[in-house]
C-alpha cells in the first residue's frame, strides 16, 4: 500500500444553495489528489500524457458521509492499494475536514489507454518498476 | 419502477483536454436528469426544499464505458427502481449518446433530510403517495 | 444585426452558497448561446473546429444586475452586432428570467485561431458570406 | 494600493478540448486570489459573511492574452487601488504562468449587500479601517 495527503481548500464556487460543496466537486478533488499522489511517487501525470497514455476514469464511487463547508481545509488521503498488473489502476480516497472527521471516501478506477489508437495497454514499466520501488 | 428520459446536449467548457466530457460532469447530467424525473412525476425538487426538506446525495457510483464529445445531444434515462420507504431514495441512470451507444451507468442514493434539524426524516407522504399512485 | 434566443434551465451545481447562480457560470451561459447562434445560422461551431479553426475568447465582460436562482429558465439573447472583418467576432449577451426582468449583459470578443499554429487568422469567408446573407 | 500574490495549479477538469483552461475559470481562479487577499488583510471573507453581509460581483471584466495548460502553476495578483468609500469595492488581477508571461488580466467590482434585506449597504467601518491602516 502506498498513500499520500494533499490539503485543498474549499472554494466558493464549488458550494451550492445548501450551504456545502457540491457532490459533484468531490471527483475534481479526488483528481488533484491522485495527481499529486503521482507526482509525490516521481511519476507526474503530464509525463504519462507526454508519452501517449491517458488515463480516463472508467469507475468512479464515492460515499458522502458528512458535508464540507466553504473555505475548509480538507485533507484528501490518496492510496494505492495495489500495483497494476494489467490495464487499470485503482485508488482509494479519504476525505478530512481540519477536525479529522471524515467527510467522503472513495474509489475510482483508470484504465491506461493509447492516445492514439485509443486502446488499452497494459500499466507502463517504468511506471511499475517505480512502484514496486516504493511499496 | 419508474422511468424517464432527457436530453443534454455536451457544453464545450464540460470537456476536457482529452477531447471528451470530463468525468465529473456526470454527476450534473444525473442531477438534471433527476430534478427532470421529480418535475414529470409532478413532485417538483424546488417544492421539496421549499418545504424544508434538502435531498443530498449520499452516495455515487458511476461506471464510464466510452466517452461523450463535444456538441453531443445525449439521453439521459433516469431509473426510480422502487417506492423509498425509509430516509433514503436511489436512483439508477443510463447515459446514451446520439447512436444510442451505452456511455455511462449509475447509482446514486440521497438523503431526505429536515433543512433545520439538518436531520434525516422519512420520506414525505405526499410524494410515496404519488410514486405509488404511478408506479 | 443579428441576434438568437435560446433558454437554459438552472442547475442545481451552478447556485452557490448565497442561493443564487455562482457569477462564473455566466460565461457557460454565454458560450452555450453563442454556440446555438452558430447553429442557427447554419454556421455549426465544431464545423469550424474540424475545419482547423478555434474560436476562443480573449475578452468577455459581464455585469450582474439581478441573481438567478435555481430551476428558473433563463432566456439568453445572442447578438451579433456587425460582421467580423478582421481575425476577431464581437457578440453581446442580455440574460433574462422567466418575468423578463433582464439579470445579466455582457459582450465577448473572440478570435479566429489556427488549430495548428495558433496564430489568428481572419474570419472564414464561408462564415462572412453567410452572415452577410442573413445581415 | 495593496495587493498579494497566489499560486493555483490548473487542474485537469480546468481544460477543454482545445488544451488550455477553459476561460469561464478564470472567474474562480480570481474569486481563490481574493479570497486570499482578505484573508492576508487580516479580513476573512467567511467573518464577513457570518457578520450579514455579502459581497457578491457585479461585474467582471478580463482579457486573455495567453492560454494556461494543465498543472502549470499560475501566479495570481490581486490589487485593490483605492480603499472602498460607498457600497462598492474594486479588484484588478493580473495572472501570470511560472515564466512570468502575463496570461489574464482582469477587474471585478463586488457590492457590500445585507444578507436580509438583500440592499446595498457600505463598506463596514471595520474593514475601511483596516484597510487604511495597511495603505
Amino acid at each position: 500500500m502506498l498513500s499520500t495527503r494533499i490539503s485543498i481548500r474549499v472554494r466558493y464556487g464549488e458550494t451550492d444553495q445548501m450551504g456545502v460543496v457540491y457532490h459533484g466537486n468531490y471527483a475534481t478533488y479526488c483528481e488533484v489528489a491522485r495527481v499529486e499522489f503521482f507526482r509525490e511517487m516521481g511519476l507526474p501525470y503530464k509525463e504519462l500524457e507526454s508519452q501517449g497514455i491517458m488515463l480516463p476514469v472508467t469507475e468512479l464511487n464515492l460515499k458522502f458521509h458528512k458535508p464540507a463547508y466553504y473555505d475548509e481545509v480538507l485533507e484528501v488521503r490518496t492510496i494505492l492499494p495495489e500495483i497494476p498488473t494489467g490495464v487499470r489502476i485503482r485508488f482509494d480516497y479519504e476525505i478530512f475536514n481540519e477536525k479529522q472527521v471524515l467527510l467522503t471516501s472513495g474509489t475510482s478506477v483508470l484504465a491506461f489507454i493509447d492516445k492514439l489508437t485509443r486502446k488499452p495497454v497494459r500499466c507502463p514499466d517504468y511506471m511499475k518498476d517505480r512502484l514496486n520501488e516504493l511499496f
